[in-house]
């Protein structure tokens, strides 16, 4: 899989590598542990984010270093993970466009850009990291150390909800058996990082969140809303909502759910899937986008119109494809 | 270490084999998997329960039928998987120790009781399933069929939360991975049918409970309690209260936990560790048990000063650690 883009990435002296903005545990671990592999085999490599990186995943940086990008004009290639198309790396990402440099991709979303001199692409993947694994296995699996190995495991683990999706083949387990070998750690240390330091505001908030939830369509979606008063009453901002989501998906019977959160004069909306019902499709009637199962898009509001409509559209595609 | 067990099980023309009292999904996916593999191998197999199987795990019994205990005289051998102690598996099942037949044991408890023929007991092992599969991986890998498959992960999945806890090995891994790739099936088909159809109720109830989490002693400690007001007003049952105990232990900061529901006149206690702390010796303090990092005890309320009482003694005991 990776046996065009390898060499390539070798021949540079040195690399910049971005993960995406916003970013998340699957691009910044990804990110980590190809930072790691480059640095290995003798390339000289920066690892760039726009954004600052989240409190639960501050670890990761101790592995190796995430900068704001700087000096780009310097770097003889530049590496994209995690996201198929410059803009989803932010204002100086999208600029190496124009700096007649290779540009690489290793990612797992759909419909990629066509601006990567070479890329692998493979939307069947469970995560980034799972295909930053395979990476190592066809060049060298005795290179993952400690430190690669838990960066890989935390990408896998955060884009699955722990083993659990439908992206999870047997090679993406076999992949998470074969880390926590290398790595020697057991996956509760991951874990905790991730989930097991939660602020109490955050649970204040998921309760008050959790009572907004509200079923439609006869049970076929479900809808959970975030205020901007919830926000303020509880101390919480936006990153705090995280995982949200999941909880009106879970609810018996539903299809498909939608997460709205009050955003400056706007509203932000997540859509999930665990059925036929295709939320890319669905977020692309508000001029978003994603995931068969996981999309976004905005709404100009107010919250009572947004819920109306986004379920109007719901519903309207649903009926269609019955 | 299944080389004794399995040639003694295989002896018998008729085997009931029991799942523990208020079953979750590790017993009855060991009892499935392990009734599966006896029924495969020539001997006659009844799994007994005492209780209602849960609606959540309800699809394990179309891979085999789990009944109530009867006419156990007629039986050559019992087993009993994920208990290591008679009286965990019912009224009925104590009886057996007087009927002068062998009783074989499959757990990962630690203590085991001193009343089996033979037994298969290890405390490191996350989850009985894993060991099961590890039976089946001694006598013949090829046996494991789709339904064990699933059963067996789903005791794995149960147990750990989702490959979550520090029980989780490689070798964990490493089985579901196998069980996976023999089952042919994601694991988002088992995530949907354990967690993926949570009644609305079950999330107004979540809602409230998550209100009243507050921490102790400087933050080491954390409660959430649930009243039985609160199951009335939402129409929850106990049963609804499962998975709660994790919100508390995830609070930055928090050593251990302790859920508090009220049942009847009195309070049940259940106390999850994520720290040294050995929530095994504090139940112990009120007459429970359990293992060093998952543990049960009831008092005899009321609320407050449940929470005032359990407090103070796990303070206590913390100190004594310092």
């Amino acid at each position: 899989m990776f046996n065009q883009l390898i060499p390539k990435l070798l021949s540079h002296k040195n690399i910049a590598v971005f993960s995406h903005v916003r970013p998340d545990g699957d691009c910044l671990g990804a990110q980590t542990a190809l930072s790691l592999w480059l640095q290995k085999n003798g390339v000289e490599v920066s690892a760039f984010n726009e954004d600052d990186v989240p409190e639960n995943l501050s670890w990761l940086t101790d592995f190796f270093p995430i900068q704001k990008p700087t000096n780009l004009e310097n770097f003889d290639a530049f590496v994209v993970v995690d996201g198929n198309a410059l803009h989803r790396f932010g204002d100086e990402a999208e600029k190496i466009a124009d700096l007649d440099k290779p540009v690489y991709m290793i990612d797992h979303h759909p419909d990629p850009e066509d601006v990567f001199e070479e890329f692998v692409s493979r939307e069947e993947s469970s995560s980034t990291c799972e295909l930053i694994y395979q990476l190592y296995e066809e060049y060298d699996i005795e290179q993952v150390d400690a430190a690669a190995a838990k960066a890989m495991f935390t990408g896998i683990v955060t884009d699955t909800g722990s083993f659990q999706f439908d992206s999870v083949s047997s090679e993406t387990m076999r992949a998470g058996s074969e880390l926590l070998r290398r790595g020697g750690f057991t996956p509760n240390e991951i874990a905790e990082r991730l989930y097991a330091s939660r602020p109490l505001r955050q649970l204040k908030l998921l309760s008050m969140a959790l009572e907004t939830i509200t079923l439609h369509a006869g049970g076929d979606f479900s809808t959970i809303s975030i205020t901007q008063k919830m926000l303020e009453d509880t101390g919480c901002t936006k990153e705090d909502t995280e995982g949200f989501v999941q909880y009106p998906l879970s609810v018996e019977g539903v299809k498909a759910c939608v997460l709205l959160r009050e955003d400056g004069d706007r509203i932000k909306l997540s859509l999930r899937s665990q059925s036929p019902v295709d939320v890319n499709k669905w977020a692309r009637q508000f001029n978003g986008g994603g995931h068969k199962k996981a999309a976004g898009a905005w709404h100009p509001g107010p919250l009572n119109k947004a819920i109306e409509e986004v379920i109007a559209v719901g519903k309207e595609q649903l009926d269609s494809e019955a």
